[in-house]
C-alpha cells in the first residue's frame, strides 16, 4: 500500500496522524498519507513567509520555465495520475483523464500569464495639481496564499489555486480534501523538481484545528476556498483582514427553447447532468424546456439517461459509478424520496445501492423541493416545461445561487435578454452551464461565491496594485 | 453678402482668389471666401510646424478645457451654424441640425479622450537578456496633419479631422471642399478663441496646385482624406513618406431577413437611402430582401419613398431637396437611364429637375449596372430578392467596396455568419449601414479606405508609440 | 438657524431626533439636521432596492447628462458650499474651496467614466472543447451600495462614494459623519434635481443602531467605508456576504534625499504636514532626511512651520485653525506630551488651546512612540535623519500602515527601489504622500485598507462581471 | 554540395535559375538553391490566396500547436541551423546560436499571442441614436502577406515576418536575401511538417522582376519589408493599395553621462558596436560621452576594441569576422578614409583585408561625415565628447534616422528628458540601442521606418478590425 508523505517547505514528511485513503468503488483503503496538525501548519506558514521575497523577485522567464516544466511533467504522467485520481475519487477514468488534461492546460496558461502581469499608465494632469506628473501602476504579489480544495476535482481545482499563486509570485499552502489528497501530493513531487524555492508550495491534508487556523491566521494574505456555500460564507466571517475568494456551488439551470437543436441539447445535458454523478459545482440540476418541444426533448433525454453505462470507474466504457461516499448517496436518496412524496415523478433512476445512486430524472417538481432549491451534488436532474421565455428566466433566477446557466437558442433577442437578466456569473448559449475552459473567468454571484478564477482573473485577485506618481525632479 | 476670411496660423486673411459660394437650392451665390495658393499654404505649414512643440507639451487639462469650449460654443451657435451649413450644401435643415449636434459630440468626446491617451507597461524579462529591464510605451503626437474634407458633411467630417488632431496634440491644416467651406470657417473662429496656439489650426480652401502640394509636402506627417475612392488611392501613391488615412465611399448593402421587424426596417431604410439625397458614404444603395417577406417590404417601402417631402432645405418639414450641383444630378440620371435601358424597373421616382433628383427605387437590376457596382452618391436605391442567407452575403460581398453593411435579423447564427463573412468595416445588426455614432471605429476595407476614424481610433492613428526600456542603473 | 432635512428615497424629511451641527471654531451650533433611525434606514433601503432596476437600464447618455449636471451645479454653488463646509468642519476656506473644486472634478470624471464601463472579448478555443465558442464579459451594477464618509473631507470623500455608485448604475445610501452632514445634504438637493430615479441616493446621518444595521443588512451589496482602521476592520467582520471596501488611515512617511530640491520639499511638506491640522488620511506624519541635507532642511522647515497663519477658518489668509473638536486636540496633546517625556524634542509648536493645536514639529523620536506608530490625525510631524537609502525605506515600512509614501529624489535607482520595496498603495516621487488627484487609484495595504477608489477603480469595485459564452447555434 | 529546393504552396521545387550560396569567410560556394521568377511567384500567390479561408478559420489551439511545434523543432536543430546560418552570413557562431535561440522565442511568443487576438467592447449609447445598441470589435486576418527579409539576421528577421503572419491567420510569401536564403529554407521544411495548410508559407529567393511584382501585386494585402531605407521608401510608393510596414536602418547613438557605470557602458557598447561587424540595424554607430568621464571611457573602450578576437566565424571564440561581402567592406573603407581625410582620428582599427574590416573607432568626427550621418552598417563607431545633456540629445536627434537610442544615466530627470525629446522608436536606459527582445515593439520614426514589429504589435498590423453593431431585434 503506497505511503504518500505530505509536503511542507520543500520536504516530504510524515506525521503521527495517519490518513487512510479509501477507494469509493471498492470501499477499501488503497493508500495512506498523513494529517498535518498545528505544528506542521506553523512550519508551512513559516516556510511560505520565507519564500515570499525570493518569489517576488523571480524574473518572468524563470517562473515561465518552472510552470512549463510542471505542465509537461503532468502530461508525461497522464495515465498514472488519472488512475490515482480515479481511485481516490471514484471518478470514471474517462473524466479523470480529462481532468489531467485540464491540469496540463491550467499550468500552461499560468506559465503564459506569468509573463503578462499587467501594468498601467495614467496621465495625471487632468487638473492643475497634476501638471508635470504621470502615474504608473504595477501589480505585486500579495504574499502567502491559503488554498482549500474539494474532492470533486481533486487535482484541477487544487491546480486552480496553485498555478495562479505561483504565476503571481506568491507561495501557497494547499489543503486538499481529506478524501482525495493523493493526486495533488503527486503534483507536489513535480513542483519539488522545479526551481521554485522551498516554501513556494506546501500540500497538507489537515486536522480540523489546523484547518481552522489556516483560515484565521493573519500571516496568510488571501484565502481561496472551493467548496460548499455554508462552509465558505462562514470562513469569510472568520478570515480577519485577509481577502477571501469563494468558489461555491449552485443548482444550475438550463433553458431549451423552440429554436434549439434538440439532439445537441440532449447530448450536452446528459454529460452536464450525470458526469461524475453530478458531483460538479456547475452540474445541470434543473432543465426547463419550452412547451412546444418539451415532449420531444423529454422522450429523447429519458432514453439516453437510461442508457448510461454504470460500472467500475477504472473501466474505460464507464459513464457513471459510485458517489464519493455512502453518506452522500444516503442524502441524495432522502431528497429524492422527499420530492417523490411531495408529488415529483421519476422518469428514470431514483434508486440507491451502497454508495451508488442511479442517474435520476424527475419531473412535476416544484421550486421548494430540496432537489430544486438546494445543491443536490448528485446524479439528479429535474425536467420542467415553460411557456414564455420570460418565465424561463424567472425560474432560473428563482434560486439563492447564481453560478452559470445554459440557454439553448438561436434567437438573438433571447440571448440578449438572458445575458442581461440572469443573475449568474456566466451565461452559456447553446451549451450547458457545466461548460468551463480553464482560462475563462469563472465564479458565482449571490450565494455561489465571491471573486473569479481562471488564470488571468485568479492572478489578478492574488496581486496588489501599487501606484507610482512621478513628478519632475 | 457675407465675406468669410480664411484662417492661417491664427489670422483671418483674404487672398486675390475669390471663391463664390453657391446655395444649391437657389443656384445663387450667397457668400464669398478665398482660395489659398502656394504662398498661403506655405504660411500655414510654417505656422503648423512652429506650433508642434507647444502643442506636444500642453497638459491634458488645457487641451480638455479648450476642446470643451469649442464643443460648448458650437452648441450655442447651433441654429446659425445649421443654417449656414444648409445653405452651402443644400442639406435639409433637420439633418443640418443633426450634423451640428454631432459636431458638438465629436468635440466633447475628443476632449474626454485627450485625457486618456494610453500608455503601456511591458515586462521584458521573458528571456535572460531582458532580466532587470522593463518597458513603458507612451504615445506622442506625430506632428503636422493635413485633413481634406468633402462637401457632404461640411462640418462634422472636417471635425473628424480637426478634433482628434488637436486632442492628440497635433497642428492641422484643413482643406474643406470648395463647395462648402463656410461652416468650417465658422468653426475656425471658435477655435481662434481658445488657448490652442496660433498654427494649431489653419482652414484653407485651396486651388488645385496648393491642394496637390499639401499631399506631397514632406513636412506633413499624416494625410487624412475623406472623399472619393479614385482621388484617395491616387493620393496614397503621391504621399511620399507620410502616413495616409483614407475614408472613401462604397455601395453599402442591407439584408432584410424573414425574422426582421419589417416596419422597423422600412423606416430605417428610408432614412438610410434618401437622407441628403443619398450623398452619404454609407448611404443604403442596395437592399436584399428574403423572398418570404419581399412583397411586404417592397410594398411598404415603395409607399414610403413616394411620400418623402421635397422642398427648400431650410424648411423644417423637408425630407429631401436638391443635390450638391447639377453635374451630379446629371450623372445620376445617366446611370438610372442606363440601368432602365438594361432592364431595371423603376418602382418610384427616376426623374430629374435641374439639380433635384427624385428619390428613386429600382428593381430587376443586376450587379454590373453602375447603380449597383459603383458609388451612386445620389437618391437611388436598388431592391432585390434573395433566397438563402448565404446568397445574400455573397451579394453584399460582390463589390469592390466594403464600408458597412446592415442586416435585419433576429437569428443568432445569421448574425454570426454575417459578422464573420462580410468584407466590410462594420456590420450593423437591425439597423442600416448608414448608422454611425461619432466615437465608434469607422472606416472601410477593400477599395473603401485605409485606417479608422472615431475619436479614440483617429487619435491613435495620429500618434507615434515610443518605447522606454529601463535597465537597472 | 438653517434646518437641513435628510434625504430618503427622493424626499427631504425630518425625524424626531434632532442633530445640532457645531462650528468647531466658534464652538456654537449654527444649523440643525436629523438623525435617521431604523425606520428611516428601512425606507432608504426599500427605496434603494426599488431603484436598482431603473438605474441598471439607464442608457449611458442619461447617466452622463445627470452626472454632468451635478458637476456643473456644484461649480455654480462653489462659494456657498465652501462656506458651509468650512463652518461644519473648521477647515480653512482656502482648502474648503479646493475641496469643492475636487468634487466638481470627481463628478465630471464620473460622468466620463459612466460611458466607458469596460467589456472584454475572450477567445475560448484554446483547447478542443472551446472550439466554435467565444466569450464576452460585461460588467453589471452590483446593486444597493452603502457609503460611510468621514468628517475630514465632508463633501469630496462622500462624493467618492456617490459619484462612482451612480456612474456604475447603483443606488447608494450615504451616511455622513455626524459632525459634518451639511455639505453632503446640500449635494442631495442637487442630485434631487436630476433624472436619477428616487432612491438612487439617500443621505442619512444615523444613530448608532441604524449605523450598525447598515453594515449588516444583506440587501446591501457593497459597503464602502472611509474612516478609522479600528472601526473599518471590525465592519469587515460584521458585513456578512457583502463586499467591503476600506479606505483607512496611516502614518505616512516622506524621504528627502541628497539629490532633492530642498526648497521644493520644504514647501510641499508644509502643506502635507499641516493642511487642515493634519486631519487627512495621507497627512505627512514622518519625515526622514538624508544626513547630508538634514540641517538645511530642518532649519528651513522649522522656520516655515512657525510662520503658518493661525485664524478663523473663514478668513482667506488662514493656513491652520481648530481641530474638529476638543477631544481630538486633547488626544494629540497627550501623545505629544508622552513623546516629549520619552525624549522627543519640540522644534516648533507643541501647545494646545481649546480645540486648537499648534502646528508641531518633533525630532529625536523613536518608532514606538504613538506620534510615530499610530495615526496622529493632528498637526504633528516628526523629523529624523537617515544615513543609507535602504534604511530610509525600512523606516517607512516599519509601520502597521501602508497608504502612500513620498520620496524626494532625482536618483533613478532610488526611485526604482522605493517603488519595488515600499509596502504602500502609492509611492509619490518628488511630492508628498498627501498627493491625490481624484481619478487616480487610491487606497492602502496592510492595516490601511482594502480595495481602491478613484473613479474608474471605484466603479470597477461596484460592478459584477458576467461572462457570455456563445456557442454556434 | 547541398541542394536547397525553394518552397511554394507546400512543395519543394527547383527552377532553371540556380543561385549559388557563398560562404563569405572562405569566399567559396558551399550550397545551391534556386531563384523564383514570375511563374513561381504566381504559383505562390495563387497558393497563398487559396489558403486564406482555411487559415482564417483555424481554431486558436491548432495555430498554437503548430507554432509551438515549429519553436520546438528549431530548438532541436539548434546547432545545425546555427552552422548553416553562420556559413551563409559569416556571422560568428556565438551570435548565430543566439539568433537561433531568438527564433525559438519568436515562434513561442507567436504561439502564445495567437490565442490572445484581442477584441473590444464598445458602449454606443453615448447619444440618443445609440440607445439600445452595443458594439463589439474583432480582428480578422488581412489576407496574403509579402515579407522581404535582409541578410543580417537571415533567420530571425524572416521569422519576424512569418511567425506573426501565421499567428494572425495569414498566408505569407517570404523573400529572403539572395545572399542568405538557406536557414529560412530549413525553416520552411519545419513549417511543412505542421498542420498549416499548403500555401500558408512560401519561401522564394527571387529574381529582380519577380521581386518587383511581389511589391506591386494587388492580391497581396500587406508588404512587410526589412532592409535599407532607400529601397524601403521606394517600395512604399509602388505598393498600390496595400499596407506597407518598413523596418529600415539608422545611425543609432548612445549617450554616456557622468552618473553612468562606465565599465558596464564599455562592455555594452563593445557588443553594440561590433557584433556581426556592425551589420545590425541598431548597431551603435555614434557614442557621446559627458566631458567629465570622457577620458576614462575612451581609454577603457579603446583597449577593449583592440582586444576583440578576429577569426573564422565557426570558431566559438571568434568575436568578429568578415563582412557579408567585399563590396561592403570597400564601401566602409571609403567612408572611413573620407572621414580621416576630413579630420577624423582613428583610435583603433581602420584597415581592410578582403571582406574583413577591422573593428574601428573614430573620434574628432563631425556630423556631416558619412560615418556619422549615413548608416555605416559596418564595424565603425564614432566617439565624441559633450558638455550639457541638452546638447547630447540634440546630437542624437541631428539625424535623418530615428530607430533606437541608448542613454547610460542614473539621473531621473535625464531619463525623462531623453524619453520625451528623442525622436526615435525606442529609448534604452542603461543599455545600448542595440537592445532588442523579440516581443517588444520595435521600429523607427523619421527615415527609419513605418509601423512596429514585435509579436503582438506585428500581429496587430496584419489584422483588420471589424465592428459589430448590435441593435435590439
Amino acid at each position: 500500500m503506497k505511503d504518500y508523505k505530505i509536503y511542507i517547505g520543500g520536504k516530504f514528511i510524515s506525521t503521527q496522524n495517519v490518513l487512510e485513503v479509501i477507494n469509493p468503488f471498492t470501499g477499501k483503503c488503497f493508500a495512506k498519507t498523513y494529517l498535518a496538525g498545528s505544528v506542521e501548519l506553523e512550519e508551512a506558514i513559516v516556510a511560505g513567509k520565507s519564500a515570499e521575497r525570493t518569489m517576488k523577485s523571480m524574473p518572468a522567464f524563470k517562473k515561465f520555465e518552472a510552470l512549463m516544466k510542471i505542465s509537461n511533467e503532468i502530461k508525461k504522467k497522464r495515465t498514472h495520475l488519472a488512475e490515482v485520481l480515479s481511485m481516490e475519487s471514484g471518478k470514471p477514468i474517462r473524466y479523470a483523464l480529462g481532468e489531467i488534461d485540464r491540469a496540463v492546460q491550467t499550468f500552461l496558461v499560468a506559465a503564459e500569464e506569468s509573463k503578462r502581469i499587467p501594468g498601467e499608465y495614467l496621465s495625471l494632469d487632468w487638473t492643475l495639481p497634476g501638471e508635470g506628473k504621470e502615474g504608473w501602476v504595477k501589480y505585486f504579489p500579495v504574499g502567502l496564499v491559503a488554498g482549500i480544495a474539494p474532492f470533486n476535482f481533486p487535482l484541477n481545482l487544487a491546480v486552480h489555486k496553485i498555478a495562479p499563486a505561483l504565476a503571481a509570485g506568491n507561495p501557497i499552502i494547499l489543503k486538499p480534501s481529506r478524501s482525495t489528497p493523493l493526486s495533488v501530493l503527486e503534483l507536489a513531487e513535480i513542483v519539488a523538481g522545479t526551481s521554485f524555492p522551498e516554501g513556494a508550495l506546501s500540500v497538507l491534508p489537515m486536522d480540523r484545528k489546523a484547518g481552522n487556523q489556516l483560515v484565521t491566521d493573519d500571516r496568510v494574505k488571501v484565502l481561496s476556498f472551493t467548496g460548499s456555500p455554508l462552509v465558505g460564507w462562514k470562513m469569510k466571517q472568520e478570515a480577519g483582514r485577509k481577502k477571501v475568494i469563494l468558489e461555491l456551488g449552485g443548482n444550475a439551470g438550463v433553458v431549451i427553447t423552440g429554436s434549439a437543436d434538440i439532439d445537441h441539447a440532449v447530448k450536452k445535458c446528459l454529460v452536464g447532468g450525470y458526469a461524475y454523478s453530478g458531483q460538479v459545482c456547475i452540474h445541470v440540476q434543473r432543465i426547463y424546456v419550452q412547451d412546444s418541444v418539451f415532449d420531444e426533448f423529454a422522450a429523447k433525454f429519458t432514453t439516453e439517461v437510461s442508457r448510461l453505462k454504470v460500472g467500475n470507474p477504472l473501466a474505460p466504457e464507464t459513464d457513471i459509478s459510485v458517489m464519493i461516499d455512502k453518506d452522500n448517496a444516503d442524502r441524495v436518496e432522502e431528497w429524492v424520496n422527499e420530492a417523490v412524496n411531495d408529488g415529483a415523478k421519476v422518469l428514470s433512476g431514483g434508486k440507491k445501492k451502497d454508495a451508488f445512486f442511479e442517474p435520476t430524472l424527475l419531473t412535476s417538481t416544484h421550486s421548494d423541493m430540496k432537489v430544486c432549491s438546494l445543491e443536490v451534488f448528485g446524479p439528479v436532474v429535474t425536467l420542467e416545461k415553460y411557456r414564455s421565455f420570460e418565465k424561463a428566466l424567472e425560474y432560473i433566477n428563482d434560486s439563492r445561487y447564481g453560478l452559470q446557466a445554459g440557454i439553448f437558442t438561436n434567437d438573438l433577442s433571447e440571448m440578449d435578454r438572458a445575458f442581461s437578466e440572469l443573475d449568474v456569473g456566466g451565461v452559456i448559449i447553446n451549451d450547458v452551464p457545466t461548460f468551463r475552459v480553464d482560462h475563462m473567468p469563472y465564479g458565482g454571484v449571490k450565494d455561489s461565491g465571491l471573486g473569479r478564477e481562471g488564470l488571468k482573473y485568479a492572478i489578478a485577485e492574488l496581486m496588489e496594485p501599487k501606484l507610482l506618481v512621478k513628478n519632475k525632479a
